[in-house]
C-alpha cells in the first residue's frame, strides 16, 4: 500500500516508555503486523481500472491522465465519537466512510475511479477489520472504485478514518455550487431527515417500532451516494451539492457561491412516512437541519423540468423551491409563513 | 474548501449531551466557526497552478489531466503522541505533515503539484493554527504545491493531520521500488540517524550540547524532502524509496519488491559529525533502524556512477552497498562482520 508506515523512531531503547511510545505499547490483541494487516484486509489485485496504472505497494500510486477529462478530488474524515457512535457496526462504518466521499464526487457529477484510505486504529481487531473491509469493498466494487493506496497507523483513542476519493469528469462539465441562477428550480433527490431521526433512535432519545427504527438507522449508517443520478444530471443541472450538513446549511453554501437567494416550500420537502408520523417540529429539525442525508440538492432552469425528470429515471427527485434574487433563504409553510431554520448547518467549531 | 463539514446531525435537541455531542460541547476557546477558520488560515488565491482548475470551496477540487503525464498520489497521517510529541512547535508540525508526503512523491520522482489537508483538532487555538498554517505554506510555496481542498473536524483527543499529496510524472518514468537489479549500486542522500537522535534528545534520554541538540531536533521536526534531487535521478536510478521506517526496513521493501538481496557497508552509511560522536551501538540503531530521515534510498547501475554524481549536483549522495542475488540483507562492519539489524523497521502493530 502506498506510503504505509511511518512513526517516531525508536533509537534509544531499551528505555522508559514515554507517551510517544503508546503506539508500541500493544497492550491487547496484537497478533499481526501492519504489513500483514494491509496484505490481508486491504490488498486485492482482482479489480483493474484504466485509471490506476499502479496501485498499493509503492511509495505512491500512479494514476493515468485521460485527455479531455478532469479529476475531481474529495477528502473526508470520520472520527469515533464525533461522526459515528463507538458501537457502530464495522461494516457500516466501512461503507459510510467511502459513501460520504462518493457523495462529494456525485455533487460534482464525477464518476468514482479510485480512493486512498488512511486508517488509525487503537488496536488490531481482526474481526472488526474483516467487517470494515467488507463494508468498504461492497460499496467500492459497486462503483468499480479501486483502493489505490493508504496508510494504517495506531491511534491513541478511537478510530479515525480519512478517505480521499478521486473521480473523473469531462473537462469543464463538473457540477459546481456556483451555477444557480435566479428563477431556477430547486430540486432534491430521495427523502430528507431519516438519518437525523436514526441518530435520535441510536441515542435512545426516540423510540420507534423496530421495523421503522431499522429503516431510519440504515439511512444514518448506510447512506447511498447518488452517483449515477449525478452523472445523468451533469448536462441538465445548473448547480449541485450533496446534503451532509442539512438542507438549510447546504442550500446556503449554494446561495453564497452563486450570489442568489432561495424560497423553499416546506410542504414539498420529501420525507419518509416514518418521519411524517413524528411531531412537526421534529420533522422540520430532521429534514431541514439534520444532515447526514447524502442526497443531491441541485438547481436547474425551470424550462427543463421534463429533462430533469427524464434524467432522474428511477431515482426519486422532487422540486422544492425556487432560486430568488434576494440574498436570503426562506422556508415557507403551507400558509406562507416562514419556518424557523435558525439552527442552521452543523459547524464543528461554531457556537 | 472542498468537503469541509460533516457530522452527526443534531436532530432532537435540546437534550442531554451524549458522547457524540462532544464535538459541540465547545468547552474552551471557541471564538470562530469552521467556515471562518478555513477562510482565515487555509484559503488563499494567490498561488495558481495549471494543474488545479478549481481549488477549495466546492464539494471537490478539479485537477487538470495533462496528456503524457501520470499523477503520483501519496497519503499519510500524523497523530499526536504517536508520530509527534504533543509539545511540537505548530509550524514544525505544519512543515512535517507536508514534508513526509512530498518525500513519498520524491521517492517516485514526481513533481509536487497540490495537496489535500484533513485536520482534526481538539479545539480552535488561533495562534496554533496561524503557526501550523505558516509552516505548512512555507514548504508548499517552496515547491509551488497548492492546497486544493480539505476537511477540518473536531477530534476527541489530540491533533490528527492527514495529507494527500499529488505530483506529476512523465508517464512510465516514475521511480519504483521494484526496479533494483543484481549488481546495482545502492545509494543514499544526505546523512542518516540524526532524526532518531533528535527524538532521544526531545525525550530527555540523551543530552547534547545546545547547538548539537538543535541540529538533530531540526532534522526530526523539519525534514527536507529531496524533491529536486529525485526529479534529476528519474532517468538514472533503477529503484527508489524514501527512508521513513529506517534504512534497514526501507531497504527490505525495495529488496522484496525487486526480488533481490543487498550488502551494505556500515562504514559508508553517512552520518553527521554529531551522530559520529555517539556510542557505536547508538549510531547503528539511529542510522540503520531509526527512521524519520526522509532521505532517498536508491539503486543505479554500477556503470552509471558518474551520471548519479552529476544528477545529484549539490545534493549529497553516498554509495553504501551493492544489490546481490541472495534474498537477504546484510550490513557489514569494517572487518566484514555482520552488524545486528534485528530491530528492523517500525511496524505500528508489530511485536
Amino acid at each position: 500500500m502506498a506510503c504505509s508506515t511511518r512513526s517516531q523512531p525508536d533509537c534509544a531503547k531499551p528505555r522508559l516508555l514515554h507517551e510517544v511510545d503508546l503506539a508500541r505499547a500493544n497492550a491487547s490483541n496484537v497478533s499481526i503486523g501492519e504489513f500483514q494487516l494491509i496484505e490481508r484486509f486491504f490488498k486485492r489485485s482482482t479489480l483493474h481500472s484504466a485509471y490506476v496504472a499502479l496501485g498499493a505497494g509503492d511509495d505512491c500510486a500512479l494514476l493515468t491522465a485521460v485527455s479531455g477529462e478532469q479529476w475531481a478530488v474529495s477528502i473526508d474524515t470520520l472520527i469515533e465519537g464525533v461522526h459515528f457512535l463507538p458501537d457502530i457496526d464495522a461494516a457500516a462504518l466501512g461503507h459510510k466512510s467511502l459513501a460520504v466521499n462518493l457523495s462529494d464526487l456525485a455533487a460534482c457529477g464525477a464518476t468514482p475511479r479510485c480512493f486512498f484510505l488512511a486508517l488509525a486504529l487503537p488496536r488490531v481487531d481482526e474481526t472488526w477489520l474483516a467487517d470494515f473491509s467488507r463494508g468498504l469493498y461492497e460499496l467500492a466494487d459497486a462503483h468499480q472504485c479501486v483502493l489505490a493506496g493508504g496508510d494504517t497507523t495506531r491511534s491513541r483513542s478511537g478510530v479515525v478514518v480519512t478517505i480521499t476519493a478521486l473521480g473523473s469528469v469531462p473537462a469543464g462539465s463538473a457540477l459546481l455550487r456556483s451555477g444557480a441562477r435566479v428563477g431556477d428550480d430547486i430540486w432534491v433527490s430521495g427523502e430528507l431527515g431519516d438519518a437525523a431521526l436514526g441518530l435520535a433512535v441510536r441515542r435512545g432519545e426516540i423510540e420507534l417500532a423496530p421495523v421503522e427504527a431499522q429503516q431510519v438507522v440504515a439511512r444514518l449508517e448506510r447512506p447511498m451516494p447518488r452517483v449515477r443520478l449525478a452523472e445523468r444530471l451533469r448536462t441538465v443541472a445548473s448547480a449541485a451539492i450533496d446534503i451532509s450538513d442539512g438542507l438549510v446549511g447546504d442550500m446556503r453554501h449554494v446561495l453564497r457561491a452563486s450570489a442568489v437567494g432561495a424560497a423553499i416550500e416546506w410542504a414539498r420537502v420529501p420525507r419518509s412516512s416514518v418521519l411524517q408520523r413524528q411531531a412537526l417540529l421534529l420533522q422540520q429539525r430532521c429534514a431541514l437541519t439534520g444532515g447526514d442525508d447524502y442526497e443531491l440538492l441541485f438547481t436547474a432552469p425551470s424550462d427543463q423540468r421534463e429533462d430533469v425528470v427524464a434524467a432522474a429515471g428511477a431515482d426519486p427527485v422532487n422540486r422544492i423551491g425556487t432560486v430568488t434574487a434576494t440574498a436570503d433563504l426562506v422556508v415557507l409553510d403551507e400558509r406562507g409563513a416562514p419556518v424557523d431554520t435558525v439552527s442552521g448547518a452543523y459547524d464543528h467549531f461554531g457556537r
